[in-house]
């Protein structure tokens, strides 16, 4: 019972739920989201639920079929209407190249907002415990994170809610067995990416050798992260609607001056809550976004453009600041991972850790001859721009990329350019590449393409500088 | 030169020295120390800089004395006028009950700040690298902090100054070894902690497995902890100035009302830059104890006060909160961990985590009798007020404590009621013991002196009420 009771606290303390909310529980069949349902189940009279069941078959495993037909099974047991799927996340991941866990995440949610939309519900309800929230703080701290992330997950996000965000895995498990609930055997954990596992089986042991109470511990460190980014957000709230300029469907304007005043940390989280509003979340958005946004924010000089995942982008407007859906001319949805360019203008890309300016100039021969007679590294280039098939853009490398080396005879997998030219492994996933519609263009800081060298014929010429963001 | 180019733009960055300062050194003889020597006389002549040294022999290790000497060399070598001291540290913790680390750094400070008045000196140089910043940063989560806490050593705080705070230790061992420097085999090593050590050597390798740049990646969250810490502080100077009241030495007035807008995390930051301004420095004072501030802060009812290191109290007064120094009839000086107790009244203990309310009746004989029949556990009791040779206190266990527990014939060692009672080991050392200046009257939640009992002469009743503070 002290499950429910935490429960029921930890749903009032948040304000998680009304009388009348219709709750879709995301039920992925292990000891964690049965419990949910098992404590919402027995909560649903008094706090006047109507409740629903969602579960994606990810075939992320062979077991995973299997997992969605004792779903099924608890949802007719527990007489609940229910949402199940199945969808090939494999191969989304291939597609996207991101990682599996965060290809698993993407999709998952995708589906659980889609099936709310299909049920009429209002609210998606989450197993996440107090033992995932500090893993996840470790693995944020790990991976690098400012003070929000290290907040963590929030109990309540738009209709998505955590009603067991404060219980312990070892007091889930203990409900679990005094309620004789039949759970997959945690097929969570093998969708754990392997650095969460690690930091479950590795790091949080070794801590406890320093700390018993390491998991108390650093979930207060992580509430009192917690409490401190809603209290900026409160702080930034009426600062955002003071520098309101205009505000529409897509496109947010900003008064820097209304701003001028606030410490670096309300600029941050007032440009925090702008995206939000404009883009309806911050899904993608990493510290290297905000930082570069807030970078561009108080520098005066307009004209650079930041592209932000999502196809959006923040352009800085000397004493003003657009936040805005990227033109639809970009040249492929920016969840590939292919960032337009500006032409002439200046581009900003957080997410690769380069910055782009471009200028268009008539081509001056005699100098044009003396800066590309050798093939050496540089960071400055000039292409001849009629040779270009527009748009340009840039991305990291591809399986089969090829392109023809300047100087060299015929075309290369870009593989072995990277192999004889004795870049480290780790910069070769890092180095970015200009590309236009018919391939690179550009193998940045190493070698242009022959294809776009400056000649005699040459009108146009257009320069390219690329500087790495300061770490 | 790297090195001294980085401390150079550090002290630019922070704005540590300005012409003619007079810096004293902290010289304990290791690597760090000596390069920050070697790289403030290369800046001396640039920065117009005065410089002296100053070194304390803590008599911790048979080794000090020899270090002491070479310190003496160092300064003869380099022309500077120098302070080296020796101090019975092991004596000074003894005393204290504090651990080694926080005993030699209690010693170190108050050496410092007394060598600089004596050398007429305006700033202290220390020489804390980015490596110990980061472990700090792990210490601090491991034994519990909040943001504040997090962001580590300040680059600069009142006098001390770090300007090898930006710098790596790889980076200034590169350089001792380029200058041929001599320096003591790491004395500082052997001062640290058992923890501080085992982060250095377990944990930190444990993390770069994985993440290769756990340091940077740890150093950038810091970073903007920090930022965010500072911005912080920045707003709430103008808080305080508006919520002030009444400022004198040792008082300060705050009016509620001008915070009760804010959100709780600028509540928090006005009552630390308050603390800060009245007591000098917020030495001493940790996250429990600035909770507990809030938590009364936000609570109308008048009446407790909060004890607070170094003799200061918070005091409830409504509408208006008081900080001030602790009253002078206070039983010992605070540092000794005894904490005096409000009769009648409410009495905060942060540092013990517990809460003490105090009432004086007449006594209802029928009553008490009931009450008091059996010993059982309990966190109410009852006194003979007439009995207690005042003032009140509660403090933890020391060695050689005693008591005669009511009911039983005679005195017992505390060591052993402890043990019959099979109170865990852990919990013997947090059990608070309230005490009068003969000794021990009340084992909290365990068993009262039977010198105190009421009797059917008794007047006036003390009852006391202990509460844990929530976690």
């Amino acid at each position: 019972m002290k499950l429910i009771k935490q429960a029921r606290e930890t749903i009032e303390r948040y304000r998680m739920l009304r009388r009348g909310d219709r709750v879709l529980i995301a039920l992925s069949g292990g000891v964690d989201s049965l419990s949910l349902l098992e404590v919402l189940s027995e909560l649903r009279a008094e706090l006047g639920l109507w409740l629903a069941i969602a579960h994606l078959d990810h075939q992320l495993r062979p077991g995973s079929a299997h997992d969605a037909e004792l779903v099924r099974q608890i949802a007719q047991q527990h007489g609940l209407p229910a949402i199940i799927e199945a969808q090939n996340v494999p191969e989304y991941i291939n597609s996207r190249h991101c990682s599996p866990e965060e290809g698993a995440r993407q999709v998952r949610y995708r589906f659980l907002e889609r099936a709310m939309r299909q049920l009429g519900a209002n609210r998606i309800a989450l197993g996440h415990n107090r033992d995932d929230q500090v893993e996840t703080f470790l693995l944020r701290l790990i991976r690098g994170a400012g003070p929000a992330g290290l907040a963590g997950m929030p109990p309540v996000r738009g209709p998505f809610i955590r009603p067991l965000i404060t219980c312990s895995r070892a007091d889930i498990l203990a409900f679990a067995r005094q309620r004789h609930l039949s759970y997959c055997q945690d097929p969570t954990n093998r969708e754990l990416g392997p650095l969460r596992n690690r930091v479950r089986q590795q790091l949080l042991p070794l801590l406890a050798g320093y700390n018993p109470q390491i998991r108390e511990t650093l979930w207060r460190t992580q509430q009192l992260l917690g409490q401190l980014d809603r209290d900026l957000e409160a702080l930034a709230r009426p600062l955002l609607a003071r520098a309101t300029l205009v505000t529409r469907p897509g496109e947010l304007l900003l008064d820097k001056q209304a701003l001028a005043e606030q410490p670096d940390s309300l600029k941050l989280q007032t440009l925090r809550a702008a995206l939000r509003q404009v883009r309806g979340d911050l899904r993608g958005i990493e510290a290297v976004h905000l930082e570069a946004l807030l970078a561009e924010f108080k520098r005066r000089r307009s004209g650079a453009q930041i592209e932000l995942p999502g196809g959006w982008l923040g352009v800085n407007r000397g004493a003003k600041f657009l936040l805005t859906r990227a033109a639809p001319s970009a040249p492929e949805p920016p969840d590939s991972g292919e960032y337009s360019l500006r032409v002439p203008g200046e581009t900003v890309l957080p997410s690769l850790g380069w910055r782009f300016r471009t200028t268009l100039d008539r081509l001056d021969h005699s100098a044009a001859a003396l800066r590309f007679s050798e093939p050496e590294r540089r960071l400055e280039i000039a292409l001849d721009y009629a040779k270009i098939k527009k748009p340009l853009a840039v991305r990291l490398r591809r399986q089969g990329d090829r392109f023809h080396p300047l100087g060299m005879q015929g075309t290369k997998k870009l593989q072995d350019f990277f192999v004889d030219e004795k870049l480290p492994r780790s910069e070769r996933d890092r180095t970015p590449l200009l590309v236009d519609r018919s391939g690179i263009v550009w193998v940045v800081g190493w070698r242009l393409d022959e294809a776009y060298k400056l000649e005699a014929t040459t009108r146009q010429v257009l320069h390219i500088r690329a500087a790495l963001l300061s770490a």
